[in-house]
């Protein structure tokens, strides 16, 4: 879970995976969109291999990435347990926005 | 979202938040069951206060910490958006085993 959060802490990182939602991509093209160099690029996938975010094809020329989604299914999961309180704190804003307005003065 | 997720990427600051899912609490009180010194729980208190995880309570002597639930919707919405990928590979994984279990043998 350490490995999953921190490898999403990162814009690059989590644009290297929305591009991979659509389809497994080689080194060079999910470079590509990143004016980073490849060494950098290679940093990155490394950091999301290492979480277990993505997977290397078998193909020795080509070695396409691949989502491996079941780390932010945990993520996920862990996040879920908070639900109640997030929801809490819009259902207290709504009530104050409904009690700022039934104190405004009637037209 | 950076700075959400890097907050989470810690067991004690997962568990400082499963704390405060309880109830607000001082620095001292979060301190009592990780065996760390105060000051690291304060640079994990601070960690936490910079993504907006944690607010300060305005009691001058006490300062207790509550939850703000609010960064972890959007971290929970970004991890909403690759549902499909680990439900997929759940649906992969059973015609898997369900393809095994047809080729047994019957007894």
């Amino acid at each position: 879970m350490d490995a999953t959060f921190a490898a999403l802490a990162d814009p690059t990182r989590r644009a290297i995976l929305a591009r991979l939602a659509s389809g497994e991509a080689s080194v060079t093209e999910l470079a590509r969109p990143f004016d980073i160099s490849l060494p950098a690029i290679s940093r990155h996938l490394k950091v999301l291999e290492h979480a277990g975010l993505i997977s290397r094809g078998r193909d020795a020329q080509w070695r396409p990435r691949t989502l491996r989604a079941t780390p932010l299914k945990d993520a996920a999961g862990w996040l879920e347990e908070y639900r109640q309180f997030w929801e809490q704190s819009l259902d207290r804003l709504e009530e104050y926005l409904d009690d700022l307005q039934s104190k405004e003065p009637k037209q």
